[in-house]
């Protein structure tokens, strides 16, 4: 029996002992390392002392920087230091329990760069065939490996942050000539993030990614599709997507979810060498995206063709570096069925079949006001449940002028 | 006459008193802030003493990024004061000139996001027609907003640093699947990059880019040419690019450019406000390409069609910021004529036009080996001439395996 006092702190629970996410949180003004148990922040610096010394130093800063930045032996070894701490009958010394409701969270780490991938082969093919009718849905190069891209890092936020409506050039239907103005496709992407730490490195290998990935976040690509329709062409998605993308507040360590590791359909034909993986595994969690309250999709993430391992040693095959905070994201999460679809894009087919939501109303894109929240649970060891935190965002008008 | 002796320290060379560019190098094993004068180094952390207090304290650091946050009144507080300080008749107290030759150039800031933009009409055009026989050469958002997508910053380098030859996906003419290999089709991009500072802000008019631009250097966007072919549909290009990005050492500031601007030709139809600059201006710089000695091309930068103020009004229109460390850069520069391409693609057209080089071999793309250094001048005030530091590099073989 746990010293920790809240009834969300329990293995049926998503946030219970076996998922302890890392994040970073505003206490009495000050921006601490802190652990979620259940709907509580709990501090890191004052437990600094009963921790392991290879490690205590780790949590005393104001981000998770130092701690992403250490390595696989100092996640391991400070997941079992508070593994101990927070089933302990009694409370460690200077614990405290923070309700989340009176912290801010803030984003808790540096980001890097941010790569984001197009892994779902039923999202690809979907937003294929709505931007490009008169093509096949999907370019020849899918099959063959992670297509990806890099995103705008300095836009990176953390959940909880309003979404300002992006306003862009677009192009209306059969007019030849570019508008400017607020978007009117503003959309979600449910995607799920991987955090970066350790060593600088390039060409990892499928089978060194728990070295280099610390753990697991909810990620909302918000995107606004009329003006990437317009302006992607030749050099890849732009201003439709960099003017925000949210991240969940608290990292849920990759070690949380080895229960939660599914196999991964065969591919349809024989990859290259540095894309093979003996026993490729892809992760059980099971998305559910809330629009005003109203579930309107449950993304799969166990049904996305490329593994985080293919992604991390595509993005490096090169010679391209991997660093400490580096964040890359799977892309879209879409199931093979309507209610799985994990943008509006395509869960309204562009528009033309709107949603209905609890209070009557309907969608087709986000109108202002309108909030978003994404969360997602995994299975976990001995019937447990792992929670992935939400990525939350309220849409706001546009800016004048 | 200036205390500085050193023959390259003159009005009539690059990096006389009217350039002053900054850098970090190592010296005597630390990092340290410097300017360069003709062909030594001024480290200045000795000389705060000799500058005003109010921008002593920004150029006491191992990197520029102090100075870049500090913003356009600092910098050109701290411009002022070091003009001063290399004309005078002796030298400051502290004053020591080093060697480029004994110094080790670093990376001199930390680059937050990179944006390459594609700016350049003739080499947009040379290679559509390459890249897309059947189609139009040019997209039809090309005139209408310039062209742009996010790279790699953790794979930006300082010149000097050596390109291993990257491996990757391509595919054979003729042939359905990818192979895996060294790229054979190794090329360079010679581009104007733009370094930013100040505040972060978002909705920058063109009217301010000065408040946020505070230098310019040289940048090689090496390519591989066939992975690039292979990857970018749908999303752009990717590893085609993130192996390596090098930028001079050398940060020549926007203020030492006043007399090279130059007014840019016309749009060809009416932009949209936040693209409309009522005095839009380029620079005159002229750019020269060495491959292993020999000059092969001399792209003026003068004419591309979107400004360094319409680029940053751009990519910040929807909303994103651009913060300190950011940097954006031109996409190749290359003129009308064949010498005035900035890419060996458009050179060799594709590789089927060998350049012949001093030393009677020929070339299509670049081999293991070759070096290539990119300089570039501008016209200064009362005939002086201003120099943008060179960025150089030498391919190495691809790594094995």
């Amino acid at each position: 029996m746990s010293w920790i006092d809240d009834p969300e702190f329990r293995p049926d629970r998503p946030f219970g002992p076996q998922t302890l996410p890392y994040g970073v949180v505003t206490v009495d003004g000050a921006d601490v390392v802190a652990v979620r148990v259940g709907d509580h922040a709990l501090p890191l610096p004052p437990l600094a002392g009963s921790l392991d010394e290879r490690v205590a130093d780790l949590v005393t800063a104001g981000s998770l920087d130092p701690l992403l930045a250490a390595g696989r032996a100092a996640w391991s070894e400070l997941r079992a230091g508070l593994v101990d701490l927070v089933t302990a009958a009694s409370a460690p010394r200077g614990a405290r329990l923070v309700p989340l409701a009176d912290t801010t969270a803030k984003l808790p780490f540096t980001v890097a760069d941010y790569v984001d991938f197009y892994s779902s082969r039923n999202h690809a093919e979907n937003v294929g065939r709505m931007f490009r009718p008169d093509g096949d849905p999907l370019m020849p190069n899918w099959t063959h490996l992670p297509v990806g891209y890099h995103g705008r890092a300095g836009t990176v936020v953390v959940s909880g942050t309003d979404v300002v409506r992006p306003s862009g050039q677009s192009r209306l239907k059969g007019s030849d000539n570019p508008v400017f103005g607020p978007s009117r496709r503003l959309d979600i992407e449910a995607e799920v993030g991987f955090v970066c730490g350790g060593p600088v490195r390039s060409r990892v290998p499928v089978s060194d990614v728990a070295e280099h990935v610390f753990g697991v976040a909810l990620v909302n690509d918000w995107s606004a599709r009329d003006i990437q329709a317009w302006e992607y062409q030749p050099l890849g998605p732009f201003l439709g997507k960099s003017f925000l993308t949210s991240i969940g507040a608290w990292i849920t360590p990759l070690d949380a979810l080895a229960v939660a590791r599914v196999p991964v359909a065969a591919p349809e034909h024989p990859l290259l060498d540095y894309l093979v993986d003996p026993e490729p595994w892809g992760l059980d969690l099971r998305l559910e995206v809330s629009w005003n309250g109203s579930v309107v999709a449950r993304p799969p993430f166990a049904e996305m063709s490329w593994t985080c391992a293919q992604q991390l040693a595509h993005m490096t095959v090169n010679g391209a570096t991997v660093r400490s905070g580096d964040l890359f994201a799977s892309g879209t999460v879409s199931g093979p069925q309507k209610h799985q679809r994990g943008c509006f894009l395509e869960l309204t087919w562009g528009g033309r079949e709107p949603v209905r939501l609890a209070d009557g109303s309907e969608r087709t894109f986000l109108e202002d006001g309108d909030t978003v929240v994404i969360t997602a649970t995994a299975p976990g060891e001995d019937g447990s449940v792992v929670g992935l935190s939400e990525v939350a965002g309220t849409v706001r008008p546009a800016e004048e002028g």
